[in-house]
């Protein structure tokens, strides 16, 4: 068990983060740290928060394990900001949906000091702040856990502990084959959705009442805050910009294919697809 | 109350709107035909099926009003079939995705001897057979009807009598701006969800097992039949050309955007989408 656990920035993720960590007595005590003020308020008195700080340094000072849960912009900014406050040999992870560039500079700007080990929980949703979290968001998904080739293996198992403590499913890969995968699998698909419902925005506005169950669920990604998700796309830029020019091939195949009246090509292409999402997990 | 109700190839609609039309008693007496012995033997004895019959000819001749639910290729071939066996003055309506081709077609085939009504309900899953069918799967959704300037006045409202029994909202619109829409809110979601599985097909099999409820939703649709889904394409091909080129050019708008590093303008994207999003009925 860990004495003192630092969530910063409890959101959805850092408020599950902290849930999960209460509920199957992950440390003795929670601190938290939020920017706003009328944030820090709804948290005071929640059964997960045992103490809330008006800066994150001092959130940090006895924290064993400090989890940071900004917007992934910010991630880099605030452990600089953490860097002299925290305990010598105290671990610093994180939710960001990027690792290479927050890896890099989050780990030279504790250099010497503290370890950090990134990490990335494939669970969420278009939904945000720690209200829309809960205990079990980790249980059975896939987290990320990306270290450096040189980082600290006592750091990483015991970062690895952490997650699994709170039911995730740890996997580890580099930062750069992280940003590649969930180029594809997590940016890629949202880029698509929000293109998607940018164009339709642009057409006949009765249209849209008229949709069926398919374009919700094809679109509901497309709600998730864009400031948070403008964040994730500058920082995995080139990697998304690779996954979006493979998938306008994609798109420009099935676009022949129909354009040339080619039945066996539409339909090798549908039936493609068809067997992918039979197989995706849930 | 009709006498005799005649669904051709009950499937998850045809099944659906017999069923509707049963728990409703919208008609005295329900007639199936379907292609396959199989099929035919699954649907006796079911409540919603009083007779089955061996051929389409003998299915619709004591029927008031006949339901196509055929797959949208073999609608039109299944009106000419029925041609000279239906009642004159019955009423012939459909449940197929796409209606210029089909409506033209089906009533040129019926012209003289009975009425055809196109109509198109927004409801549906991306599985299919009667058992899949229920007897709400119209409620509430929109119903679209797409009757010609010269369609007999009577057989219209005949025929949107009856989806309003069923629970749907009735839509009317002509054949071409019917087509126009579902290329936009249904066949061009279903492209673009079929060719980011195709193309997620062909990287790191191991990449699909981290994904996240975001991929699973995005895809859903691209579990549809394949068949089914590559005849819609074939007939509304031009549509679904133009409305993919549109979305093309949206995707583009945001690949540039990301990779001028222009966080306005992929904000400002990211936050029409989300709009639009939030703006979608259900």
């Amino acid at each position: 068990m860990l004495d003192t656990l630092t969530v910063l920035a409890p959101g959805l993720l850092g408020g599950s983060v902290a849930m999960a960590a209460r509920s199957r007595s992950v440390a003795r005590r929670i601190v938290v740290w939020s920017r706003r003020a009328e944030t820090r308020a709804s948290l005071k008195g929640l059964n997960w928060c045992d103490t809330v700080c008006e800066t994150a340094e001092e959130a940090v000072r006895e924290a064993d394990l400090v989890v940071v849960c900004t917007p992934v912009e910010h991630i880099v900014p605030t452990v600089e900001n953490i860097a002299g406050a925290i305990r010598p040999g105290a671990l610093v992870t994180d939710v960001g949906s990027v690792k290479g560039a927050i890896v890099r500079h989050a780990t030279a700007a504790l250099a010497g000091r503290a370890h950090f080990i990134g990490a990335h929980p494939m669970a969420g949703s278009d939904k945000t702040g720690h209200i829309h979290g809960h205990a079990d968001l980790f249980r059975g998904r896939p987290c990320f856990l990306t270290p450096l080739p040189d980082s600290d293996p006592d750091a990483v198992e015991k970062a690895a502990a952490f997650w699994s403590a709170l039911d995730a499913i740890v996997v580890r890969e580099s930062p750069e084959t992280h940003d590649e995968i969930v180029a594809h699998i997590s940016h890629l698909p949202h880029a698509i959705a929000s293109a998607l419902c940018a164009y339709l925005a642009d057409k006949n506005p009765l249209w849209r009442d008229l949709a069926g169950p398919g374009l919700r669920d094809t679109t509901r990604i497309a709600g998730g805050d864009a400031d948070l998700w403008r964040g994730i796309f500058a920082l995995n830029r080139d990697e998304l910009l690779r996954a979006i020019k493979g998938y306008q091939d994609a798109l420009e195949a099935l676009q022949a294919a129909i354009a040339n009246n080619d039945p066996l090509a539409v339909r090798s292409i549908l039936e493609r697809g068809r067997n992918y999402r039979e197989g995706l997990p849930g």
